[in-house]
């Protein structure tokens, strides 16, 4: 997949240092790119410099803000491909501060794309979107061109985000893939709270032996992918010219209950306990229910489907933080 | 309609001094409501205190943008209705100066909708969205449940604040609804430049006998509303229940090709000669094709259907503007 097209290019990522963006890092080292890490550390924020341990010789780091637009005027220049993953990211922080909400996620995103119009016009970016932008679906599975009616001001704003990226690519030519990408979970993963990535959140709990709590029956479908899964169609999304201009969902083609989740998680890590409690007010507001995703047209487009079981995945994960727990907790 | 129901209420209108606000204002004073007025006269916007010729005594006029936090928390205050019109309208400068345009169409309504949230929960509004969110669409006519590709900023933006009225609706109960309006025109449109309300600026060009730049073959169609129609329908949503966190498409039912629009427009004028040019840059790459609303839903549960003809509209307007030149000229 794409193995030689990314040796000696020069590929930045946004939100770097963070999941995605770090988890992308390594495979791109791997692949021979020249890769620069942009990163804000904002505090509560997923990025740490653990997550580039391996690799903290072969890459650059640049801290920078997607708002700062000196910044990114220069860090965009001369890159073939930038995978833009940086945003606030967490639903309810959304509700209860929804200024930074579209500071970051819309003006953010004009700052970066303007710098890349102005300073690198043959740029290809790679959005991260996600499921929230479909909010309430009336009917699974979710393709592409379901309607999108958010519930959070945070679904919103990746929304307005996603549509900033194809109005630049249409009006600009600014050549722009968006993943919308699901429930991810895996390494390098923030474990300090679980305002967003709950299935990490859940695995930390579990392996602390604390109570985790499901709301309601747990009986919402969620459609999980192992962090491996997603940086692979990030990588073929930036080496397709066939991907410019398009949306792709990614899912797992297995959708697991939430309550299936947590039991599964307790399982593997072989601690924790469930309880069954009411929604929370803040949660209960912006819940969505049942999502599964349709990813029919990466596959057919891109060839990509995911590798890795949600068995093995979390197994992965829980063997990760075992060993990593103090660059974490 | 819903004639009784206004006497006495307080009303807020933001953007009240520009064309569609202060035509409701009219409206409103004649229904025996208590206005008040919101707008911050920005330069090259539509505020004009002329538009109030006639109610200047019986409507409280405060000057206060959107993006006013302070002056937002005591507007909304004992408001029963808030018809939340002002934002910024203008297509190409969106493209230009995205940032602006965020800062209104998406800050400004959160700002807005926070005022409310805190000081008026139980309060009533009605957002003034666009056709622009569409962009562009596969058939017409276009109902509500379309997909929404804007093809410019402007077009994102509002939708976004759509999307916050219908969160701030379902998450923490504040009534709100949308309606889409089509290409809207009439008197108290501002008449300086053409950056907006492409069919009033032709109608001023005429009145100059000047010539008019219709772009392409000027076949694309348009979906015309004389102001009045769409004032009502304001008043419609504003006085229902039924309409809460509801979005409705405003239309004409006899859509007008660009050209026939301008023809129309020159013969009633009695003045004014036509061009064909190449599409402008600037213009090409944001339009969106032909525009027809399907308005059944509107129809159907509030009763509204437009009243004045195109040709008849078309006359009022030209009346009007010769009146009046000296005030918007």
């Amino acid at each position: 997949m794409c193995k030689d097209w990314y040796k000696e290019k020069k590929v930045a990522i946004t939100g770097g240092l963070g999941f995605l963006g770090s988890n992308l890092a390594h495979e791109l080292v791997l692949l021979g790119a020249d890769v620069t890490i942009v990163d804000p550390m904002l505090p509560l924020y997923g990025g740490n410099l653990f997550n580039l341990s391996g690799i903290e010789n072969k890459v650059t780091v640049n801290y920078a803000d997607i708002r700062d637009a000196g910044a990114m005027d220069v860090l965009v220049k001369d890159k073939d491909v930038i995978f833009h993953i940086g945003g606030q990211t967490s639903h309810v922080d959304s509700m209860s501060d929804p200024f930074l909400d579209v500071d970051i996620n819309c003006r953010g995103n004009l700052v970066f794309l303007e710098a890349c119009r102005k300073n690198n016009p043959d740029v290809k970016i790679v959005y991260a979107g996600t499921r929230g932008q479909y909010g309430v679906v009336n009917t699974t599975p979710v393709n592409e061109e379901a309607r999108l009616r958010p519930t959070d001001i945070y679904g919103v704003n990746k929304n307005a985000g996603e549509k900033y990226h194809l109005i630049y690519c249409s009006a600009y030519g600014i050549q722009s893939t968006v993943l919308r990408i699901s429930n991810t979970y895996g390494p390098r993963h923030q474990m300090k709270h679980g305002k967003y990535g709950i299935q990490n959140w859940m695995i930390r709990l579990a392996l602390d032996d604390e109570t985790i709590s499901v709301y309601g029956d747990g009986a919402q479908l969620r459609d999980f992918n192992f962090v491996d899964d997603v940086s692979r169609a990030f990588l073929m999304a930036g080496a397709s010219n066939a991907a410019n201009g398009k949306v792709y969902n990614l899912g797992s083609g297995s959708p697991v209950s939430f309550r299936q989740m947590v039991k599964t998680v307790v399982e593997l890590a072989g601690s924790g306990k469930i309880e069954f409690v009411e929604w929370p007010e803040e949660r209960r507001i912006i819940e969505t229910g049942d999502y599964v995703a349709d990813f029919t047209r990466i596959k057919e487009d891109l060839g990509w489907k995911p590798q890795t079981g949600f068995e093995q995945g979390i197994e992965q994960t829980v063997a990760f933080y075992k060993r990593f727990r103090q660059h974490y907790w």
